[in-house]
């Protein structure tokens, strides 16, 4: 019998027993049959205590793995791992595959791997979240008492929102002037899933949506999902283009706090352009306000949400970018003749959120800590904010290759190149192999003609590494030969 | 000014401070211009350090509610609320309206409510879960490092499987014979988004999907929003009837370890005819094995998924009932041909699961609580139903009423009303009018003729409730008339 267990530290030392008995019955080294040593003696040599050992056993008793014979011990219980091991074992794959719309799934696009210098668009910087003061939070959560009143609670039955619901209205109405009670707040896992509930009830199959170009293309993906004619309308310096805008869309999702990918900031002459056009062509219009939490101007634009006097706007936020994108928290703020049905559509797809997670939110809200986290964490990303902007612009810098794109909020800057012969694929490509991840910006189009150019986040990048990014990023450019891989 | 701040216990006085002043802000009792007092003031009147008070204000400046003005102190800014407070805002209700799919609600079936005695299905017993345990793995998980690791991991890329997917894959093979790795595991938030990501992927509009009738309503209900022909297939004491499967079925859902709700284990003839049914159909089958990680009888049925030898199975679990609801965690178990497209699903749809969860679950799993913690609830829930099936078949107790079905595992007991004429909607209701809540089997059912039943959880009922709940059932049925309520 090939059993070796060693013991580290003075954690849970049961723990450290169970897994690796464990791992030597299932990787074949403990077959069935085979005697384990008397937990006497396995303390003994271990110099644990007896009930170290015994409750290790007890746990594997109890998945099977071991089992006592009267009088003779304890051994490895037959049939209990097919021979060989769990290594060899994986789901039969058989003739049932996905429908037509799942046959072909876009591969993901490079992420920044190993890159020494990360750019990466969308991604907050998870040191500047208050881990202490959250663990504190979450512990209290997870007293009895409070959580069991998370248990199971139907989300469609609590018609008037939830505790967090109430906090992220109270949020939204303060730091953005978004119209809402807990009643009209609708939480969700991340703005993902609350874009995937509204198309869920608002979507026929075939119906058309109209989406930014270049914008986020996740949502277009989510939308075309749901059967969806996704159409791509371009965006100029002030947002999206109403005049451009399809008659048959049902549906427009935009995303004017900053633009995404290019940042801009929608006019309020184009806001009330936008929600006048939905009236006329009894559209609905989602606002994904994603990052504006964090801004560098004045006091921000009206969202679209408090402009609209006819009830044809659902907002939605997320605190993917202000907490942490595991913790996979979003929102939809609906019109009342949209949140009955967006709550079952949740109840009957996920049923709710993490009760801990969703506890705990509700005090950081409550309790002035989100306010605190967004204003220290504002502070940093406006300086990397700012010596990135100052590093673009100056002839010094990358002045002769991109043009800024002016934006006033948000985890991300983009800019394009000047050069109308250069590829971005290319160049993001390039840089990547010399250490540095910018994401580039034709990829985010849809149908309208690709512009090229490049997006920085601010996010995964120190302030120290912004410099040697940019030079490595000049080096790139300068190097690249006008003219698309294609041959130009 | 109508300011009055008060502090309870030695907790986070900045909160306090912040959160009541934020109060006074919203509903109205200080108003825009307001002067708030001095910092040093008010630390002096609550006895508390000026750095505390001053802190509370640092967060409402950041929000914009206060704003100082040079000379002359900290006031309450203008033009952050609405007139009135925030009591009167409510998002604008429109013309917008969701599809006819979600145009009717159901009513959602009245819940326990107050009742004294609470036999609700499909909850476990909280005050079982260790959560000292839970806790301290949370921390751990939250501890820098290995938080960040699971940040913004996109669950696409990852298709060997998260380190919960490996986990989950041994625990399946161990615990149910399930033949998987973790490259065929899809955590998803709850069964009942497995559920979702199955329909996603496998069913177009109009696409026929077989459910057990009766039945665990709330997945046919979700195929039903997919706009799946959700057809109901009678059971009887060996499961689902295979030939009366129609053959149009693309999809077959079943609960064959403890069918939902009556309790019945599916029988190993008919689970070898459903495997050959669905060959010969090229239909997929589900299988929703909810809980029968507490089993009460010996080794249980191997499940479909390990007796399929074509890939067409796919097998869902959840840790709702082995750890708590509120946490949603379930997954699919897939076969390789599928999971690239489930994976993709859940991406667009929600990203991924709550990463702090995950991590602790792994944690949880691989050191041995989970099958400690399971051999410990199942002790308990076997004492609860032994002594519920006791009390329902002695003839002093309910067996002239009820006929109990016989089961082998899981959180709850079904029995039938032995008098045909007896309607139990009617008799649940008068047992929650009398203080127990019970679920009657009737409304569990699709198409086929309703029998009448009751359903028995065992989650929700200490030992010591069962013996006088079930004496105020009897009391109830021995004064129900026969006859239903519609004249009989």
């Amino acid at each position: 019998m090939d059993l070796h267990v060693s013991l580290a530290g003075s954690g849970d030392l049961t723990a450290q027993i169970y897994a690796q008995l464990r791992a030597a019955v299932l990787d074949g080294r403990l077959a069935g049959g085979d005697r384990v040593p008397a937990s006497r003696d396995l303390a003994t040599s271990l110099s644990v205590s007896r009930g170290t050992v015994t409750a290790a056993y007890d746990r594997l008793l109890a998945e099977e793995l071991l089992e006592t014979r009267r009088g003779a011990g304890t051994f490895v219980a037959s049939g209990c791992v097919p021979p060989g091991g769990e290594a060899g074992r994986r789901a039969r794959a058989g003739a049932v595959v996905p429908t037509a719309l799942w046959a072909t799934i876009a591969e993901a696009a490079p992420g920044p791997g190993g890159a020494v210098h990360d750019f990466s668009v969308g991604v907050p910087d998870d040191s500047l979240f208050p881990l202490a003061t959250w663990r504190r939070l979450v512990s209290g959560t997870l007293r009895r008492g409070r959580l069991a009143a998370g248990t199971y609670d139907d989300p469609g039955a609590n018609r008037g929102g939830s505790r967090l619901e109430g906090e992220i209205a109270r949020y939204a109405g303060v730091s953005r002037s978004v119209v809402a009670s807990g009643a009209d707040v609708v939480t969700t896992a991340g703005a993902q899933q609350a874009l995937d509930l509204v198309a869920r009830v608002l979507v026929e199959p075939g119906d058309t949506v109209a989406v930014e170009d270049p914008g986020y293309t996740a949502a277009a993906h989510l939308f075309a999902t749901h059967r969806a004619v996704v159409r791509g309308v371009p965006v100029d310096g002030e947002g999206i283009v109403v005049d451009a805008l399809p008659d048959a869309a049902r549906l427009v999702y935009v995303t004017p706090s900053h633009q995404h990918p290019t940042g801009v900031a929608m006019s309020r002459a184009r806001r009330v352009a936008l929600l006048e056009w939905a009236v006329r062509h009894e559209a609905v219009i989602v606002e994904d306000d994603y990052d504006s939490e964090f801004r560098f101007a004045d006091r921000p634009l009206e969202p679209l949400q408090s402009l609209d006097r006819d009830g044809r706007v659902v907002y939605v936020g997320s605190f993917s970018k202000s907490l942490l994108p595991g913790l996979r928290v979003g929102y939809a703020i609906a019109p009342a003749t949209l949140t009955p049905a967006l709550r079952e559509a949740k109840r009957v797809t996920v049923w709710d959120g993490d009760a801990v997670t969703h506890g705990a939110l509700a005090d950081f809200l409550s309790e002035g800590h989100h306010a605190a986290h967004v204003k220290r964490a504002t502070k940093v990303y406006r300086a990397r904010r700012d010596a990135l902007l100052e590093a673009l612009d100056s002839t010094e810098g990358l002045g002769e290759w991109l043009e800024v794109i002016p934006s006033a909020a948000g985890l991300h800057v983009c800019a394009l190149l000047r050069d109308p012969d250069l590829d971005d694929v290319a160049i993001a490509e390039q840089a990547l192999a010399a250490g540095v991840f910018v994401e580039p910006l034709s990829v985010r189009h849809l149908e309208q003609r690709a512009r090229h150019g490049l997006a920085f986040g601010v996010g995964g990048i120190p302030l120290t590494g912004i410099g040697p990014a940019l030079t490595v990023l000049r080096g790139v450019l300068s190097s690249s030969r006008p003219g698309r891989p294609d041959g130009g």
